[in-house]
């Protein structure tokens, strides 16, 4: 049965996961798109229904099927895919990093939030504080981590616990006033900090900073793009594994 | 006297620079917030006219002042700064390059084409041709490239034409299927290709590489957002200068 009404109770419900308040009190996000879709249900998160538009024609099986309207409504893409799950927020407790990590401090673009994640992940950065910033788990955010997002482990909570979880790991502050990242030889294990776009990082995340390291630039130039800037920064720490 | 009707022709004649066509017919763009009107005055561009919303208060003495109504007609921004210039389009004919360059092949998302741009200038990059790409001088590429669009050499043209003028330089395809580029020397003068976000690169430019690099990724990912990408590459290529 093919649901028109965008009235209808479940549409209203996914519709809904497009703002955080529902995000949290639901505790489910949305992911749009067959290619997401798939990556998705081979994360591992828990994927609580798979909803296809009434001309999808892939393999995977919808456990609800909406006609286009009520399908736009769902959707937060303009030009919307004909997949979409709705899936499980991971909650996941804030604790000690395993590895190197990044501590995203006032990240306030979600398209920015989501392009670190996806190159963290394939920097190998898979766990990642997350303090005051864009949801990760918003529409926009999601869709610019590709994937990564599934398959990183994203602890978001108060910059207090965040800092406590990361005691004793040496934080590294991107600033324009740090050490050349290229001379710069990195802790085995250390968390980078990337701060707001207009005003870096927080006073508290600076203090606690054991190292601080920029990226050079020419004149002209005061800062780049802060998921620019966070990936060249994740791949020049590591740089020794990647040679 | 201020300006409030959004009909006002000199209203229009700003607004209407929002679209790529008027933009070429007129040989002008915009650029909005007093920040990057004073680096846009500060580079040597022609700035034919600065235009204030009422309750600008700087020290800029702008040309023309318009009500609130009449100043967000001719933004493009969400939420307007109070100052905008009209800037003549610098008319680059595509040439032999000085020093290494990028050649954008595709890049079809205003914001990415801004952040490379951006990135670009930072790097030493200065030469940059653009092929069938987004509008670099769309007010979402202005405003992502900061102020980078100024200073950089901006050439745009038919693939054949930029190819043409890169004769003799190496070209460097950034594709997964590549060289580590931790691990490549790059030769002294070469054009950094980026392709398109979904397609990469064209079978043009492929074919005539010089050489093939990728950024290692972990698994899970198959590629980065290509404003990150090219970041990543254009700093990882001159690593030796920055050393």
């Amino acid at each position: 049965m093919v649901i028109v009404s965008k009235n209808n109770p479940l549409v209203k419900e996914l519709a809904a996961l497009k703002e955080k308040k529902f995000r949290k009190e639901r505790g489910a996000f949305l992911v749009e798109g067959e290619k997401m879709v798939r990556e998705c249900l081979k994360s591992g998160l828990a994927v609580s229904r798979v909803i296809a538009r009434e001309d999808y024609r892939g393999e995977i099986v919808p456990d609800a099927v909406l006609g286009q309207d009520a399908f736009k409504a769902v959707c937060d893409e303009k030009t919307p895919q004909r997949l979409l799950a709705e899936v499980k927020l991971p909650q996941t407790e804030l604790r000690a990093p395993q590895a190197s990590c990044l501590l995203l401090d006032g990240v306030s673009d979600p398209a920015n939030v989501g392009a670190i994640v996806r190159t963290a992940v394939a920097a190998g950065y898979r766990e990642i504080y997350c303090v005051s910033c864009a949801d990760p788990y918003s529409p926009k955010s999601v869709r610019a981590s590709m994937s990564g997002v599934f398959f990183a482990t994203v602890m978001q909570g108060s910059r207090e616990e965040a800092l406590r979880s990361l005691a004793g790991v040496p934080l590294i502050a991107a600033d324009m006033n740090g050490e050349n990242a290229f001379a710069f030889s990195a802790p085995p294990k250390f968390a980078l900090c990337i701060g707001n776009e207009g005003n870096g990082l927080s006073q508290q995340v600076s203090e606690r900073a054991a190292y601080t390291v920029k990226i050079p630039m020419g004149e002209h130039t005061e800062s780049l793009n802060a998921a620019v800037s966070a990936g060249i920064l994740m791949y020049l720490l590591k740089k020794n594994l990647f040679c």
